[in-house]
This record gives C-alpha cells, structure tokens and sequence, in this order.
C-alpha cells in the first residue's frame, strides 16, 4: 500500500478545507477520492473545481461502491460517533474532526468499536502539533516541574459574533450542537489541558448561556478542577471578549510555566519548595530558580500535520499524535462542567454519571428551537488563520 | 497646628516599622511621642534606640497620659476596631493597619463611630500609592474600557514558609488572626480589585485550608464574583507557590487592561464590541485598537506615602488615598469567601448575612488550638522588598 484513497465526509467549513488540502496534492501519501453531504448544494461547488472526485449524499452508499482505506468525518457533533462506528465496522481508517461527539456516553461506545478494530482512528486536535503545548506537556510529565499544584487557563480569544451562530441552523444549539463554548472551540484547550495536565478527579462549571449572543447555549465559562493529588485547576473561556487572552500557568513543585503570546516560560526551582517550606528559617524564603524561555521555531503544522500524521500512521504504522479514543477526556471535562452548571454548579465527581447527565442534556435539546439542517456558511477551501493556535 | 504627635500601638512587625519610620523623621510633620504594647520586651528594645520616645502597655492609660494628635493600630487583626474606635471616641485620628477586624459586623460599628468623628481615619492600604493600580483605576472608571465584562487576578506570590507562621501564635488562627491568606496577605488585592473594579453582588470562595502549612487556616483560595451588569471575577491567591505571578486583567465594552510585572498593557478599542458583534458579517471579526503601555516611573511611595497622605490630611485637609471606612468592602468579600466556604462553595450574595458569619466564626475560633500572645518574630525596623508591590 503506497497510498490511503480517501473520503470527505461533511462538507461545512472543516470538512471543505480538509478536502481541498488533499485535492491539492498538500498531504502525502492521500489521495481524495469522494466527498459526501447531504446536502447537494455543497458538493456541486466543490467537484467544480475538483471534478476528479466523486460526490455522495449518503456516506453508507459511498462506503459501499468506493473502495475507501479511510474517511474523515467532519458532519455535526452529534452525528460524529454514529458514523464513525459505522466507518470502522465497514474497515474503514477513521480521522474525526473534534469534538468526539457530545456525550461521552456515545463515546465510549464508539471506543470500544475502536479498540476492537485494527483500523487506525484518529482526531483533530490539531493544536497538538505546536511544539510549545508539546514541550510544556514534556517537562511536566518528566517531573521537572515536580508534583503539580495548580493550573490556570484563560482562554477568552475565541471571539465570535452574532453573524457567526447564525450560520447554520445546528450551531448554538442543545440539540444541533451540543453545546457553546465549551463544545466547539474550548475543545482544543481542554484536550491540550488534560493531555498536559493529566484529567481531574472533581470537575465545577459555570456556564453562562446567551451571555454575548442570542443563542442557546453558554457562550461564556468558568471552570474549576481538582486534581488526585490535591492540586486545582481554573480554565476560563468565552466568545464575547476582544481582544481575548490566551494564557496558560502550571505551577508545581519544581516551579511554574506560563504559556503566553507564543512564548512558553519556564521558572525551574534549584529545591523543592515543599522543601524549603518546612526548613527554611526565614518566613519569606527565596529559592533559586533557573529561567528559560522558548519559542516557536515554526508554526504548528496543525490540520495538515494531523493529516499527514494519519496517513503515516495507514501507511507506515506511525504513531498517532491524537487517537481518536483521546476525544472522550476533553469531553468528559466539558460534559461534567454542563452537568454541574445544571445542577447548580456543585462539584462533579468523575467517572461522570453518564446517564444523568444524558437525561438532562436530552432534556435541553428537547426545548431546542433549532434541529440540523444543512444551512452551513458558504464553505472556504483554506484553512484560516483563526485555526492556528491563535495568541 | 504645624506638626501632628503621634503614637503606635502594637509592636509587631508593622508597628515597629512604622513607628521607627516616623522616629527617624521620614514622615514630614508628624512627630513620634510615644509607643504602646503590652508585651515590655517589645517597648524596650525600641526606646533604646529612640531614648525620647515614650512607652505605655496600656493604650488607655496612654491616651489618658499623652497628648496625642494621632494614634496608629498595628495590633492582632481582631482587636482593630475596638482599639480604633475607643481612639476615635477619644478625640485623636486613626490610621489602622490594614484589615479593618475581621468580621463586617464590627466594621460597620467602628464606621458609624468614624462618620460620626470629626477626626481622620485612615487605613492602611498601601499599594494604592502604586502608580499603575491608580491608572488602572483611572482608566475604569472614567469609562474608557467600556462596561466591565470579567476580571481575573492571580496573585500567587504572597510565598510564606512554616516558619513565618511560627513567628507568633496569634497567626493562621481563627481566633487569633481571624483567617489565612485572605485576611493577611491579600486584603491589598482585594482592596484593589474592588477599587477598581468596584463590589460584586455576590461571592463564591474555594478555600483550602492547611494546604501547604501547619496551621489552623486557608493557604490557598478561589473567588469567583459576580457584579451587578452580570461580569464576573475570578481572584486566585495562595501563600503556597513559588515563583508566584502577579497578574490583574480587566477586560471590558472597549478593550482589556492587563497588569503584570510592573506594567500595565491597555488593549483600547476603537469600536464597541457590543456593537461589532451585533453588526459584523463576518463571523470572526477583527476589531481596530490603540495599544499602549505603561510603567512604573518611580517605586510606590506605600507605606510612607500613608502615612505622609493621613498626615497632610490632619494638617491641611488633604484627600485621603486611603480612607479607614474604606476597609470595609475588601473584609466584606474575603468574610463572603469564607462564608461560602462554610457553606459548601454556595453563593453567597451581598450585603452579607453578618449574623450567619459571626456564629461561623465563632464556632471556628471556639476550636482554636491558639490565643492571642505577644510572641512575635523580633521587630524589624526597616520596610521590606516585600511591603512594597511584589511582581
């Protein structure tokens, strides 16, 4: 096998440019071979341009008269761990845009799908491909930062207006989404958090709906998290704030990173503090600490390094930087913060109580005024610079 | 009346400070008399170097005996108001060591005496001598950051070891301190924020207690606070880290400020983004702004600038910086803090249910391990870095 023939399967914004990248040849060792959606005004545009590839209106049908190595799917959120099982159980390779689906229920049955199968299944955290998240997640898993104590992430640059929510019918809502914030574009950072930080053992949300936008969902949040060994976490996201922030702390034994504006600094401490807290004679003690800092030496390869990470991983059993069986940690984090908002913001313990939380969010959805349509924004063939790590 | 006679009572730290700062003649008018503590091996060492001074270990009998203009309090946080007032009621100004006391409801008692006083009360509040907090305050109120939407201080560096806690036995009690890091280290920051940013509407408090010390009370704690236009706050303090970070955002209507290592960034938008939001096309709008940046021209005048500002005050009617009523709003959120802790993290909303907070209290000091003794760390005679705003 010198090539992974390859499907598209969702045409909105994520699924179009994933298309169009493998169309021009940018992702090595792919070749696209079909795109699907259900919507036939979105594959006409695309097969103008492409006009070697073939469109479908129904991923089961492509399945079976393409002879697929892989799809990526990239339909609505909660369509996600549906067709992924179908894909996987048709021996097909799966990448799946994040996030993995919406309740982590669904999740975890589409894992076990997964870990049975031999087919390779991957997700786009592409924010894993910037090599500062990755050197930040280096040193503390090495314990060079010690045990952890705590870690704070304001995370408030996902700036969106009113005209954004309005360009699809499912977006910002309980039943066509999911979620707000927390489930579209937090995703990155809590993915990118617990694969630093390791995932928390108490999860407290407040989620503020329709705080900036008339939606349905909370398009502003505060999270806190505790930690096995005692240590806490406050992430906090928003889509009304500009400019917004994008700063992340981890503060350990050993000494504190801050991840900022491209900039990842390190303070390593010479002693324990834990240490110099019980021996020390002067009640305001100073530890010696060696200072470096680290910059980005390239911009992240992102979608296309996740891409081309999948394909090797088909072709040459390259390991996956994000399998797809990861998905369910960042949204455990996120389902458990709605539940704890739901339930009057007290501390949800993990392993979540997912049939609580799934009667609750089934209850939301069934106010929902809006289903899925097809309704997307008009696509675009690149990939933005808002889908880099955006400082 | 050309120069204001003053008198210290409380020999700690902070009084031995204050006291030999004012003796030395650093304090432009005011003149030291006399100082006062019941514990003698805390007068003597003092008057053999200021062989003028007076000493007392009664207050009362000082007052009595002295003619004093003046008196400043630097005595164990729960005896405060009941000293201040007795001196008000007496005919002399205060300057009280920050906090106020530490429960409101005495506050408000040793307010209404004040108010009713035509003498001075002070406290002492001295990072608002700094330059960069004053703009910070500035810029908000004078509108120019628009409706505040969220602020978020970090304020991790008040490091302490275990032994700063043995240094007396009155501290990191209930009955002796009447609290932890909230109570002790930042009231500045909490004075601060709500200087700035003005008084939430309510109060949630995450405090660990005995986290990283040997004592009785918090060393480490979480606030989050709403306001009344619906922005929140999230105060993050610990005495448990190190390097600790010293960083305050304010993001608003119009832009962002961010305080952080002596400077302070101010994000100023040309657009409202109320406005973008609801007006933009695009769904990812990039709105125009004025940068700029300021620093710190000189170091804070802080303590000294106190005692300069209560002094011209007495003399000639200058504004205080640092008015004593003031006292009351930052002990009214971190008293919130703990309520809510008590009450298992619920919200607590303002004005505070003072009884509820007296019998919690109390029912916390009542199982106190220490009392109030006079065995402090040995006085030392100089402001320290760390009185000064620590980045």
């Amino acid at each position: 096998m010198d090539k992974v023939t390859v499907a598209v399967i969702g045409l909105g914004n994520m699924g179009t440019a994933h298309a169009a990248c493998i169309a021009k040849g940018e992702v090595c060792g792919m070749e696209l071979v079909a795109v699907c959606d259900t919507n036939e005004n979105k594959t006409e545009p695309f097969i103008e341009k492409y006009s070697h590839v073939k469109t479908y209106v129904d991923y089961k049908v492509m399945l079976e008269k393409e002879d697929l190595d892989a799809v990526i799917i990239a339909v609505p959120h909660p369509l996600h761990s549906e067709i992924a099982i179908y894909a996987l159980e048709h021996n097909v390779h799966v990448l799946l845009e994040k996030p993995a689906d919406i309740s982590i229920s669904k999740v975890k049955v589409m894992n076990a799908v997964a870990e049975k199968s031999d087919k390779v299944f991957a997700i786009m955290f592409n924010q894993r491909t910037n090599q500062l998240f990755a050197k930040a997640r280096e040193i503390v898993k090495s314990g060079q930062l010690g045990e952890l104590k705590r870690t704070v992430w304001i995370v408030t640059n996902w700036y969106r207006t009113q005209s954004y929510y309005k360009s699809g019918d499912w977006r910002a809502t309980w039943k066509g989404e999911g979620g707000g914030v927390l489930l579209n574009q937090a995703p990155h950072n809590l993915d990118l958090w617990q694969w630093i930080c390791g995932m928390p053992e108490s999860v407290v949300g407040y989620c503020s709906i329709a705080k900036y936008h008339d939606i349905e969902v909370e398009d502003d949040a505060t999270i806190l998290t505790r930690y096995k060994n005692g240590a806490t976490g406050t992430f906090i996201t928003s889509t009304g704030e500009y400019p917004g922030t994008n700063r992340l702390e981890i503060s350990g034994d050993l000494g504190k990173l801050v991840l900022e504006a491209g900039v990842l600094k390190w303070w390593k401490l010479k002693q324990s503090e834990r240490e110099v807290c019980v021996t020390a004679e002067k009640g305001c003690a100073k530890i010696e600490y060696e200072y470096s800092e680290f910059t980005q030496e390239h911009k992240e390869t992102a979608h296309k390094g996740i891409l081309q990470n999948f394909t090797n991983a088909i072709l040459y059993g390259e390991e996956l930087l994000s399998p797809g069986t990861d998905g369910i940690y960042e949204l455990t984090i996120s389902n458990a913060a709605y539940l704890s908002s739901w339930l009057g913001n007290t501390e949800v313990t993990l392993p979540l109580d997912t049939e609580l939380f799934d009667s609750l969010l089934q209850e939301h959805a069934a106010k929902s005024k809006s289903v899925i349509t097809e309704d997307h924004k008009a696509p675009s063939d690149i990939y933005k610079d808002r889908w880099q790590v955006n400082w």
